[in-house]
């Protein structure tokens, strides 16, 4: 089995009942269980993390070094701002792909820029749970082909 | 009774010793009780927070939902930075007048931009604890109209 | 008595007619009267003043000097352009509170950065005519203070 | 007939004598006749106003809203740094086309830049003052389509 | 008669279907019958082109050195752009208007700045439909002067 | 069944053989053979397009609107720069995810900015041709919700 | 005689009590006796303006085309904004020195440009009212060259 | 021999009769024949091409890769702005030299910046023909050396 | 003895397993014992500190003033961004040295701006564990000159 | 006696024969022999300096310190660019003045910024050989007045 | 014999030992006999310098006006900042070219700009040893066509 | 014995008199021996250069490829702006350690950016003579670990 985590940044929790216009009715937890089922379909393992705490985001990158073999990561607002979060990112050295459920380049110019992406092996935005599914395929197919 | 939050964000902890010479000589505790009061007088219960950490008031931010009816907000030195903050306010949908002690206009250039500014229904900067009292009537006044 | 003046610029005479959404239907002669009552009771005389022509606000800030306390000041759209007011109050030397009744941070990018802010004892945006009163309270406050 | 105002700014009292190389030969008298020619003949009655006053032109466009069913402006130096005329047209919400005499993006960076250009219905710059000309025909035939 | 090319430029095809709120619903053809009806009155004779391709825009610049007197262009997308065409009218040395039917100064900033207008002998935006009959009159009357 | 196009602009007639490092090794025609199979498992029928013209793409983007239910586009080196595509899809209106292979935020910063990607539902970058097989089923799942 | 005028923007009328650190103890009235007397003595007349309303500077420099041969400017604060004054003195043609008491570069950025200067024969900062005296002399100097 | 592609892009037909002051009096047709001439001489074989179309000069480059062995390229108004032609060079891995008959940086800022000159093995600009010669020389120099 | 902390920001906690070929191999309680030997010999006790949490670190900022003499820091990633640890240090008011193991300005442009550095007494980068004995140094030096 | 240097930088060694239209036809000598006069009548003796050595001019506004009571300094190009000579103003704590031959505001922009004008009392531009005498009268005034 | 200098600055002296992989492995030394023999045979005659003093390359730039028909100019780092060289020059008024031997456009930033090359005729880099020796022929030709 | 060069730029000559609130009232003959006997304890042997002049800086920056196995730099104002060192410092491939007495982050903003930072082993700044030794200490380990 892949040992996939999927780390949740903040406001992430309130999923379902923030601004449903942008970010659809679905729960965090019914995401959650979505991922688990299709991650288990593809031969993937899911650990999954939420915390609106920066210092919890970065220990649960760091720990990505010796307990996963890739990970999802939606930083949320910390997208933007963290580079401690990024440090841990250097450090770990883990493939990752980087999702936004709503298209960032269709909202306030300060969501445009991302201090992570670069580091990413993918980035998808816009397709709310969609993208969080496309990007565990893409995590086991590169699993596959390294 | 209007249910009115205060959160008061890194570093107002050491209100009355930290450089008084800006930020005056009332403690923490002191403006709390001030406020508490003067609320008390026009119709509106206090909560009160102060966090020093950024996940903390995001936390609280997101209580604003369901646990009040407006609230008070002075993010210290996470006002210029945090989007995590920022997307927690638009979440809560909650009216909220942000407030600083001194006039951040009159000090350095990466004092002048909030990333909450424009959510909040107004602004209040450089009155001192008189600005706490202002933003009390003025969130009174609103509900009374609205 | 506190000797109070309030100067007002470009366009507030329209107030109550223009853009009600944003500025609401109080007109300047009803703002004026609310805020002569305040101060009365809490101890100030207002100068009242308003004109569409920096030179005539040019010469109202001037004023200050000699006849009066302190001010509080909306320059409407002078608040971003002029340079002129600038020297005006720096020569004067007297406190003042820019007011605004809307919450500039929330409207065009050209009208968040003020000439005057950080000459200014504070600043309050967005609290519609509570701003004035607000503005006189905290004037009066300091005045006892100093 | 429709009640259309010109409202000229700075400078513009010198047409004629003042750079013709660049703004012709024509002085402000008879460009104003050649419009109220132009304008009864397609059934618009013209009032003129030309002033080197900021707040003059101030007061111009806020009469708009009452006495005039559209107008052409020509705010000369103004057109690049006036908030307080832009405030007014805010205010005024009255169809205006912006026209300038010389192609002001074949001219210094400085006036490449109009606060008033995205409120009118259009600009028009470079032609004269067949540009006059065109925005009274712009303004009838809106007027008749509205 | 005065040899006058119109030169449309990429989606202008669309006309009258594509966003028509912004674009009215008036077809390309019947623009093109327009412009030519007014233009046979004031003597003028009228070459319509439109591409989606900026090379054949770059081909049809350069045909104005010889076969025209004067042209009216609309380059669409490329006015913002195309260093192609603006030397394509840096040789050909023929007078022409930019026009553009809507204000492009009420849109995206990307569409505030043309690399053509500065050669142009005059610019007019949002006068719709028309903009291109003005632009006849403006030509034809400089065309008299010269 | 979708119709549903992939328009793919310059350069990607090269892959497979361009940059492999970058870009890997299949073919043009495997990629668009892998999509052909995912997109009838699906349920939608592909329209495939490749050219290097701007203009061309311009065409295949408007064509959008009559023969097209959704698109799928990677524009490659004029995703950066072409408002000419931009307003063609503006007029198009329909829904289409933005592709790219690489992942451009690891690039020279010329290729972090996309002209059309506010436009889109959403965007992948990174993800090889996994990414276009995803946008399928994002495009598919969009399109049962609606 | 040489006809010299001398147009002093806003503020300056309370020289010698304004910011006597930074301006000198000495009033304009004061200045105006040691200008119009070390004029006489080089063989200059001078006429002596001064006005915080920028269109009343404006009809000053309008005046300077007929009515003298040379001019000396303090704009004070409408040095930075005042496209409107520059207009005036492309209009104007008079050759004129810009004088400023304080050094404008020693002082705050948005004192750095002038929107005048670059029109004018010279710029004299920093020198007090030796600078007044040394622009009368290289204006006559100028004139006798000429 | 060696195979050299020299690819000119748009506008350069006009070459000869296009600002005789910045280009010269030669034909694009005489420089084809000075450079063929040149190149026989060291051993090198001409390809001549000339386009205003884009799109026809990504393919161009694109068959460098399999058709030449070294390019000298003159992309006129392309060179400034075409990530597509950059692309094209990306995909090629032919050396080539980048070659203006003006002296780029003694014109218009927007000239000075060119998206392929880094790609470039050296850039040659302001010698007129004799830059073509030059670059002929260097690139079979350079074959030699390699 | 003097007092000095010493704090540690996010992902120091890695230090010999995180990026080596920057960051060398010594572990964080490696470089403890180290810094903790040298102070002894030169009078001083350490306190050491570690966090991934800004507020945290805020808090360990705030017990210097009364906890400690001085103060050696390396806030990781939160160099770049945290003005709410730059506020706890204004508030602090002790003498401390910002160490960076790696030299910041020759690494990406983002970690060359530091948000604390000029309220530092010095900043040592690029010098390995050197710095940390540096800083001790110098500290102590400047402890027994005040 | 007053001690004043003059401090001429690179190329004014050229004065007279150097774009004469810009610098006049006095030369260096003749500009010497002009303030030296001028210095003895008002009681100032002057040494003269001129250098293209950028560390000659370092040296020589180092010697002030001890050997003279105020400078006029004309430091050419490296009034643009030189840090090095601005820190020997910054030791030399004499007062200067700052002279241009020129009118740099009318000249090219890298020419608008003087790294040293905030460390003059003064600034004269574009009055030729008439301000260094102005410089020589500023001085000995200020001399007195100190 | 045409009278051609050429100037090289800072650590040209270091030619085949600096970067060998940037710079090549041929010295000065051979590079002026290289250039020595090829003028020769072109009918000019070559002076020779180089220095690492910015104040010996202005002399070197200024004795251009009365030494020399042309010049050849490679200036290392002073390239890009020396306003004093770029005077000299304008006061030379000799035709030159520039010259660099590596690609300066793939190199970092800084070295993109140069401030003398919009005084030249014509710009050569990248072209190592063939670069000069394209000048010398530039500059042959264009001495016989004036 | 390690050969150790230590190069001072312009006016550290100096130093003790130079603004000895920044810079402290040791000489540099002081700091000279101070460096030279902390040398001599750990190793090391000192060649001393201080030099005002650009061009004598860049010969001693050359001289260390062959006559030094490291240096200490403190470039004083060239540090900002030379290319011209920064390139000797490229040809001389020897470890260097850059240091400056006073901490530049807590001064004017021109002295925030090092040309030269990215090329050395690290940066020592606002430990006054203390960063010498320090320096001297960490290239004498780096020597030892290499």
């Amino acid at each position: 089995m892949i040992r996939m985590h999927v780390i949740n940044g903040p406001n992430l929790n309130l999923l379902g009942t923030r601004e449903p216009t942008i970010y659809g009715s679905t729960t965090l937890a019914q995401l959650e269980a979505l991922v688990r089922a299709h991650a288990a379909k593809v031969g993937a393992e899911i650990t999954w993390v939420q915390s609106n705490h920066e210092g919890v985001l970065v220990d649960a990158v760091q720990r990505l070094r010796t307990d996963a073999d890739c990970a999802i990561v939606n930083l949320g607002g910390y997208t933007h701002t963290s580079i401690a979060i990024r440090d841990a990112f250097l450090a770990a050295q883990v493939p990752f792909i980087e999702v936004h459920l709503s298209n960032l380049f269709a909202r306030e110019a300060a969501r445009h820029h991302s201090v992570t992406a670069d580091l990413a092996r993918g980035v998808i935005t816009g397709l709310g749970h969609v993208g969080y599914l496309c990007a565990v395929d893409a995590l086991v197919a590169a699993h596959g082909a390294s």
